[in-house]
């Protein structure tokens, strides 16, 4: 059996390589991506997003057993856009999920980028894809936004759980106009500290303004993730926007988006790397560089050159 | 005269109009940066990151102020990595910048990417061009430091200060090897903040353990840039260090690699630029994507497809 039938079989091991392989571009990597896709599509995308501090990974973990109290199996990536600042936050939070990696029901994988120019949402996404086909009922992806590709990966899940915290100084700030348009759910975590009334009042108020709310008033939940109250109903808000998105249709038109989505992604991946490739291999990067600090040549002659030499 | 032109003779309008051609990607913009290159490479780059509510814009106001005071002209990038929750708040801070504004001798510019996929590192190293062929003698680059390439551009800098600040509740997981790494000065910053004493300690400590310091051992100084509280011995530190990096050739190897990264961001952009435009003109997209969901092909299928199509 190879690593995708071992994986379609229900091999934990076998669902952790294939990962590892996507994640760090192993030859193999396009084949299983392959074979996997007809797998893929059955599983609930659920995005958790919000700014570092939050309670993002607490907030993913709590639901997450909810969900398997309700025999549901879950993936869970964390995504780490590489930031010297968040990285550390971001793992440091997953290190306190023990007690959820010792469930065999549930599959955890933190994802960074180090040194990869722009692929961490591409290999989001195929490991996303894995875990879907593997048959995980449930997908969290859980990142702080930030970062072009990371949103447009965060947009593709079939739910956005934007999570906010009372008495960050500047609310108003907080509350712009991206994160209105992105969240279907408000969790208001950590509720039980000072300013959750000015925050909640604050966000329903714009929501009450946002245009594109004629079909999906999205919801404003009050969390205490640590303690866990909240979540059930947050839970539920969960499955009342699956219904919304179902009965609407809209369910379709957001998987369109992300297959689109998906496949800009991948294009874009692959030709870079292709290129980069091309120039690397041939050691031409370095007297490219030289012909411009001896300007011989400027960086936009050179790519125009390349361009042509490359392109059909 | 055309735009080049008025911009090299002084022109603050030709200057804006020709950073706005690049933000836009105006057709004219890669003939702007091919005839602007032969006059860069004058300015000092000073990269100032650190996590949002650090103070990163007030800083770099009262840096910029200081240079100013000694006749030096500036050039401010502040670039926002497109995210819900940060967004605001940087372009926030730059309204408060209205005294700087007022003053002839300084360029201040906010980047943010919407809809482009990667595309900000790229136009960021083009506008600090711009502004370097205008004449700016000191150009500080402002970011929250996300996002791999947001990073990559930061790195580009001849001196990177880090912005730090007391009793953020995790100091010790902010202070991870990616900001040591990184920084050659570290400003921390609301210095009149409890925790000042343990996070100044704490960053010591770290700085001692670090192989890599054996010949710039990174500064470290304490702001209120409120109040201008040690901005000027900040900027003593960023002299210090540009004298380190002259004295050791250092300089020369830091704008060689800055060379290469702004050449492999040209080449990957233009090239994803050229390939999607090419699809996308086409009309290709939608019906790939309905061959997608009809299950007749897969993203992977497709990817080597256009490869195959497009590439020599």
């Amino acid at each position: 059996m190879d690593i995708v039938q071992e994986l379609l079989a229900g091999s934990r091991l076998a669902l952790a390589r294939a990962i590892t392989a996507v994640e760090n571009e192993y030859d193999e990597a396009a084949e299983i991506m392959q074979k996997v896709y007809p797998f893929t599509g059955k599983a609930q995308v659920i995005g958790i997003t919000g700014p570092p501090g939050a309670g993002k990974s607490t907030l993913t973990d709590k639901l997450a057993k909810e969900y398997r109290r309700q025999e549901k199996t879950v993936g869970i990536v964390a995504v780490d856009p590489t930031s010297p600042f968040y990285g550390g936050a971001i793992l440091g939070d997953r290190i306190r999920m023990n007690e959820l990696t010792l469930d065999p029901g549930v599959f955890i994988r933190s994802m960074g980028t180090r040194g990869s120019l722009g692929g961490l949402a591409r290999k989001t996404v195929d490991v996303i894809k894995i875990m879907d086909a593997f048959g995980k009922d449930i997908i969290f992806i859980e990142t702080v936004g930030v970062g072009q590709s990371e949103v447009d990966v965060i947009k593709a899940s079939d739910t956005i759980v934007v999570v906010l915290v009372p008495g960050q100084g500047d609310d108003i700030q907080a509350i712009k106009a991206g994160i209105l348009e992105i969240g279907d759910i408000f969790a208001i975590n950590k509720a039980d500290y000072d300013g959750v009334e000015r925050l909640n009042t604050e966000l329903e108020m714009m929501l009450e303004l946002n245009p594109n709310n004629a079909l999906w008033r999205p919801l404003v939940k009050r969390t205490v993730a640590s303690r866990g109250d909240g979540v059930e109903d947050l839970m539920q808000a969960i499955n009342e926007h699956v219904e919304y998105l179902v009965t609407s249709g809209e369910l379709i038109r957001r998987r369109s988006i992300r297959t689109k989505n998906e496949l800009l992604l991948l294009i874009n991946d692959h030709i870079s790397k292709q290129v980069m490739d091309r120039i690397s291999l041939g050691g031409e990067l370095d007297s490219l560089v030289n012909s411009i600090e001896d300007h011989q040549q400027t960086p936009y002659n050179i790519v125009r050159n390349i361009l042509a030499e490359i392109l059909r």
